[in-house]
């Protein structure tokens, strides 16, 4: 869990993905001592001390930075990234990333998000809501943020993807699915990779497909769940971000299965996507390392 | 939750199950009442208030009850359960149920049962362990329990559940597989209605089958979790009666998932054992009423 | 849990508080079947079955009532009431309870207050959020509620809750402090008893008074809470209804706890006032009963 | 959370205190990266970056260590501990920790830490549990474990303490209070700085002192909790370890409170255990750094 002071807009964050192997660390922390960064903090993963891989993510901060982001970029990767054959990224917490959301007739997911950005909890900017049906416009608009209303139906699918693309192309770093209930087409997906980010209505891969909250009542599980996930092809098949549950009973029917899992979508989503952002992800095949 | 008062070897409980219509309560309530029965819990639920089922529990004081066991039976069965075309049943806490175990090499949820019924938290009496391996005789033997070795293979499948059954009938009420690594034939199962009770180490219906600890680390979730069912014919799909999950992350790997796992099926086992053994589960098509 | 169709306008309850002793249930089941009343839910305790007192809690299905209101009232307490020195009241889904909400300057108790009740899942009717603070107007008013400003300090205490009281009497049925930051005088208090509502920043009785989450962080506790209650004379010492807990690490300062509690805090005080709204709490001394 | 696999006999940890400053990362893992050390876990955690204190934990296999370990020793001390002021100490999983338990009659944390210790998931030596009461000898013998009974009270409580100091002097690395009733003398508890180790049952600073599921009764909260915590002179305010929660009701008495708080005690007693025999644990002032 970060401390809300390191989020501060002199903090950078760089993300590290490269085979294990002694070294590693030092090199790092030595390369960014050297140009004047204190690191404020530092996570590792290793999914096997012998031939497997490794992920490294820390948070510095900038004020005494000797150089330019430029000069720091070209050096890290030649004097440390080359070396060990590292995927690494350096992102900026002043430079908020710009999140799209779609969203069809359910509003809170949406709502939440929204909320968390207006009152500083998600640095992002939100350059447009997208949705199929007109119904939130003027909720999203109170906001300050831009509607569209792309319909959407099996006739018009490309046409509205080609449009939602057009929306989006070079306007938004990650899509947030906040309860969009139309399945992108792998073409569609495939401009996003890593980046799409969903919210499921199940404790996945229990009750994949439609309608989980009845499949729910119908096998009579004691809690129920709400799944945040990377979009890939595969439906409700891509990486897992974040997961929580909540205890139901007999009493439960569907609706109220409804109500109770709403909270549970907000909560499992806004965590997600604040991972996000704040560059604590990295996907590794069909896992996520999240350091939280 | 009961209170451990109303436990007391003077407390009954009646289970009823029927079509829900108005008037039920009133009568129960009413019959009780007038053979100088009081009423301590009362918990009920109908399907649908419209031509649903309805489902009762009342437990009751007996001292001073006015009638003998017999005659109480005979009387609710003539004045309230015929009217209502009631399936119903009355249990005594002084009656303690039997309750047989069986298990493979695992102990944990062996030893959480055997602990909590020395204890005096499992009010029941414990006439055997079974087990495929010889391995946990001392353990059990310790105390002060019989154990059974019955080596079972695929070629002695028969023999040995015709073994088992041998040892079991007219000695147990309910059987407790606490991690009984072997599948019991849909025979076996036709034997004991209801009254089989597994630990299955997942949140059914995710990760049914094998080596669920496995499958949940190359799924990448996020939580794991235990599952206590009543065995039907169908593997893992039988009614259930608890649940619950504890958190991982990409740090655990599938030892670790087995360590944490163990904490939880043995909370979640101890939980389903002592909801049946006080009657506090009625099982509805697929699905449990837990009157906990 | 209640299910959201048993909440449908042709819900009552009654609610009954009396000496235990046996035939209660009876008598009170026996008089709504005789009035055409589909009892749908029902909840009883006892704090002792020799000597106790006993609480119960009865939704029924008004639409086959054979009499009027008024006469359902009169009828139940010359039958029942009387019969057994009942303290007790019968309200209906339909009449929704009138909530008025205080607040200061954090909104987010607030904001989730008004969002469920706009979605529906509070059926109250909400006359006015009144604040010490104009900062909250327009987000209110965006709601089509009516806001009130008024400013309070130690010279004008008595002036502003007299103002306050005036807005509120016959106005209000009870009354949320949304995290509202000043102390209301005992008169005030005297005025709405078991009818005011706080959030509590802590797992009380821990950490009362003043900045909860600082003295949290410097107790070095491994879970933050948030605890709703009833407010007496006494601060911070009312029934508590409802209570939740997060976990917290050595990571979190200060602002992460306010970050994460806020969280806590809207949860925790949407299922207190949505239990009370829907009559299912019963004050006993200074505990709660909740039938939830 | 550590993997199993990490604990292996080849792992060693390094835990460093010091003032914060840049450099420290980069120092100590040249240093460990030249003597041919694989790190395999590192957290670290600053109070804050500008003039606070640095906390950090390595873990680290030593197979191709190539020096002794007492030359590891020399060396750190000389080139990086000196260097940056640091309180410091390396611990080998290979050596266990020995680890006494002071029990009273209630036996159920006593034997959760047996039993784990047993199955191995605790690496430690027990060279003694030592109780005031003989009841739970022939349990502790059944381990193979040592049972002592030392008497005490008012009058004896100086010889008492003085023959469990007898005990343990050179016998024992940390003391577990496993539900030991008696109070410990500032002067006792002077010698195990930092190594004995209580669980308290109650939410911690809520109900410190005796009869903590009585006091929760009384103030009619809707969560019960466990501390656990290292011992000082302060009676229940040591540094808190690990804490959780669990739900109750209007309907648990005191004795069920009693039995939901055994498990409770278990989980968090077995937790802080480990981390405290895996070198996890940081004591800070009053407060606790878990790098779990």
């Amino acid at each position: 869990m970060p401390s809300v002071s390191t989020q501060a807009d002199t903090t950078a964050r760089l993300l590290i993905d490269c085979p294990d192997r002694p070294g590693i660390v030092s090199a790092v922390t030595t390369f960014l001592y050297h140009h004047g960064v204190n690191v404020t903090e530092l996570d590792q993963h290793s999914t096997d001390p012998e031939g497997g891989r490794f992920f490294m993510r820390l948070e510095f901060q900038t004020p005494n930075l000797d150089v330019s982001r430029a000069t720091l970029q070209q050096a890290f990767g030649d004097v440390v990234g080359r070396r060990f054959d590292m995927q690494w990224h350096i992102s900026y917490a002043a430079d908020r990333p710009r999140m799209a959301i779609l969203v069809s007739r359910h509003d809170h997911a949406l709502m939440e998000l929204l909320w968390r950005w207006q009152r500083g909890e998600l640095r992002v900017e939100v350059p447009v809501v997208i949705s199929n049906h007109p119904d939130l416009r003027e909720a999203v608009e109170r906001f300050g943020v831009r509607f569209e209303h792309v319909p959407i139906d099996a006739a018009t699918h490309a046409d509205a993807e080609a449009r939602m693309q057009a929306l989006l192309h070079g306007q938004a770093d990650v899509l947030v699915l906040a309860r969009y209930m139309r399945i992108l087409s792998a073409d569609f997906v495939a401009r996003w990779p890593r980046r799409i980010i969903n919210i499921h209505h199940s404790f996945l891969p229990a009750f994949a497909g439609a309608d989980p909250y009845q499949q729910a009542s119908d096998r009579g599980v004691k809690l129920i769940g709400a799944t945040a996930h990377y979009v890939t092809a595969d439906l409700d098949q891509g990486p897992i971000i974040e997961q929580d549950t909540a205890r139901v009973s007999h009493r439960h029917e569907v609706p109220d299965l409804r109500d109770l899992g709403r909270d549970l979508e907000r909560q499992v989503l806004a965590r997600a996507v604040r991972w996000h952002v704040e560059d604590r992800i990295i996907v590794n095949g069909n896992k996520t390392i999240v350091f939280a």
